[in-house]
């Protein structure tokens, strides 16, 4: 099932603040209203983060009413910076924009010729994640064994991309290929996504799925329960991963036990220009951490961090999962002090 | 501020259940009553529920009817089994029940007398709780430096005690010798104790506490934000800590980043007689994990892992903090990597 799909100058995505108690799919025509559903996290994943920042330059070029290729080309510009500044941490946004201003620079021809490849390429780069996805999943499927319990924060699936997923595409590989394989989620706080998001997709599917608290972590490592952690990346800089916060507490406590870290990501999050001293990290609301839903959990007035993502060295870090095959960190691996 | 008091056969009490939003007393006048607030965790922490125990068993005695020395021992007997069944992991619970029993067959005369001194006695251990924890303080205190940043787990504070508390007695004790001390508090999924009560406690009393999610000890000790950590424990054994599900993610965190681990609790937590083969790990309900009050997090028939606490190996731990001094664990620290 798609997250998100392109019809007629209207693009339809699942509500994911809403799940999993309601499956709610809204329809956007702006691109407007597409960067402040990125922002509010609507909809969230790096590649699906990428996908809708296109579709959103795509709702500009669709509906606009600019009469020379160059007019256009403005309004391409001025959405893009609109949405650019939707989520700092996500390079894929960053790289699909710019992928699409660049088509467009370089598509000559009519404002009308012009608009119709804005289109058609952003359409393009949502079938491209999909197939990048099952890529990955057949190369991440070589790393997992039959029977493993595979442990796995935040929700990197078929939620976070197009279809298919990064992580859980290497599940969904494994098991394409026969293989018995069970999921552990964490639940992911401050934001939850993993007891949201990822419960969800696997149930939706009939993959076996376990949530636990974060703070179970450990509990579950030390019991040997978890055969092999499988994340997701927002971005990967030359010497880290930037993903989720609450990652790094993961690939440490992996490392403890001699348990493989594997990072599921396409080859559009690597970042090879820069390191994690320039990393940039979001933070968010003291909302999200002081209150779920309805609930508040803490008292009026607490001074709280909200940090939306962690940077976790490369060395602790097995191998990175591409559509391109399976990267294996320069830095070298720690000694895995448990092997 | 004092979290249980005895007044006359009625024991007052905090329902901690209700923290922070509403600070609600409660009073109980049957060990039964007393006996469900243990386990429904309308009060928690063990140094606690090892007094609300011996509270319980005076209340039997204070509202006998029995006739003769043998039939208060007796119901005191059928209290102290229900009492028993409440929560599993916290040592302090059978020490509390053991040492009011003990002192009800030593004590001779009438009916009435055993009586007095059933309740007498669970006076005197709400009294050296206290006592206690100022010792633990005092000592602990020589352990933190003017200026740290101290990260704790769960409450192991007044409201885990019957006040000044273990890990948070050890920062008060700081605090009155004028140090300038910062707290962390993680906020301790599932049932956010950190969040709830070290919180609400610290902010009380006036001492700087910043809230974070449990996702995000990584980070904060990644960026140099932690200077020490210091935890209560449910029951320490020849070989491991006991203590609230997440320490063992925390002293794994800590041991990583060369941030030195203490565990505050009193001499009553020592359970020498028994390593971490033996543990009793409570699983409570499915709930705690899938709800955060009115909200529903995760979807419905998820599976779910619940372990009430885990168990952080000893070699992790630079020193315990009790009552009589400093105790280092005799299998000797890991060396500390980033040291």
């Amino acid at each position: 099932m798609r997250t998100i799909e392109w019809k007629d100058g209207t693009v339809t995505l699942i509500d994911q603040t809403k799940l999993p108690n309601e499956t709610v799919w809204i329809k956007i025509a702006d691109y407007k209203i597409m960067a402040s559903a990125i922002k509010e996290m609507k909809l969230r994943g790096a590649p699906l983060i990428g996908v809708a920042a296109a579709y959103g330059l795509a709702l500009t070029a669709f509906s606009s009413k600019a009469e020379t290729r160059e007019q256009l080309l403005k309004e391409l510009e001025e959405s893009a910076a609109v949405l650019r500044k939707t989520r700092p941490t996500a390079v894929n946004l960053f790289w699909a924009i710019d992928r699409l201003l660049n088509k467009a620079q370089k598509t000559g021809g009519s404002k009308d010729a012009l608009a119709e490849a804005v289109v058609n390429e952003a359409q393009k780069m949502a079938e491209e994640d999909v197939e990048t996805n099952r890529r990955m999943g057949k190369h991440g499927a070589t790393l997992i064994e039959d029977g493993d319990v595979v442990l796995t924060h935040c929700n990197a699936g078929s939620l976070a991309t197009v279809d298919y997923g990064t992580a859980l595409g290497v599940i969904r590989g494994a098991i394409e290929e026969g293989k018995d394989v069970k999921v552990i989620a964490c639940e992911t706080r401050p934001r939850l996504q993993g007891a949201k998001l990822t419960c969800y997709e696997l149930m939706r599917d009939g993959i076996p799925v376990t949530l636990i608290s974060d703070t179970m972590v450990g509990y579950v490592m030390s019991r040997g329960m978890v055969d092999k952690v499988v994340v997701g990346a927002d971005r990967i800089l030359r010497d880290a991963v930037l993903n989720k916060i609450g990652t790094y507490n993961v690939a440490v406590l992996a490392f403890e036990h001699g348990i493989p870290f594997y990072v599921a990501a396409p080859m559009s999050t690597l970042d090879q220009s820069h390191t994690s001293e320039d990393a940039v990290i979001e933070e968010r609301s003291p909302n999200e951490v002081t209150n779920v839903g309805c609930e508040r959990i803490a008292p009026e007035g607490v001074k709280v961090l909200n940090p939306a993502f962690d940077i976790t060295p490369l060395e602790y870090v097995d191998a990175v999962i591409t559509e391109d095959g399976i990267l294996v960190p320069e830095v070298g691996l720690k000694q895995k002090r448990k092997d």
